[in-house]
């Protein structure tokens, strides 16, 4: 089985990365871009079995700080 | 409008990041984990009516490295 995860920025973090993009699309010419954020995607193979609730706990343990980064798991 | 954009490192390009946390988890005791490789996560928040095509053309031209990673676009 395959998780997931999708970590970004919470909200009113700032997001220097996010901003180089923005400014460097800008750049480039492309108009029309408000905004961009950057965050990380996390793909993990598991063994079939394995209680989502471990990548859970993972996620808290050692993928995301979840004082500035929110997250959302998707597991299949 | 908003495009979700997620970019990982092909099959075969060695994926530092990945095995990094792949050896963490397994410290930390977290067994059956079989592989995990790390990506980005871009989203960009655009005008509306901005052309699908544009996003594509960011891709290619700065998002993303096609030789050694691929990507999806998800606008919505």
């Amino acid at each position: 089985m395959k998780a997931i995860i999708s970590v970004m920025l919470k909200n009113g973090v700032l997001d220097p990365q996010g901003e180089a993009v923005k400014s460097a699309l800008g750049s480039l010419g492309f108009d029309g871009v408000n905004g961009a954020r950057q965050g990380k995607l996390i793909e993990l193979n598991l063994a079939d079995g394995t209680d989502p609730a471990d990548v859970t706990e993972m996620c808290k343990k050692l993928l995301v700080n979840e004082v500035i980064e929110s997250y959302t798991v998707d597991i299949h």
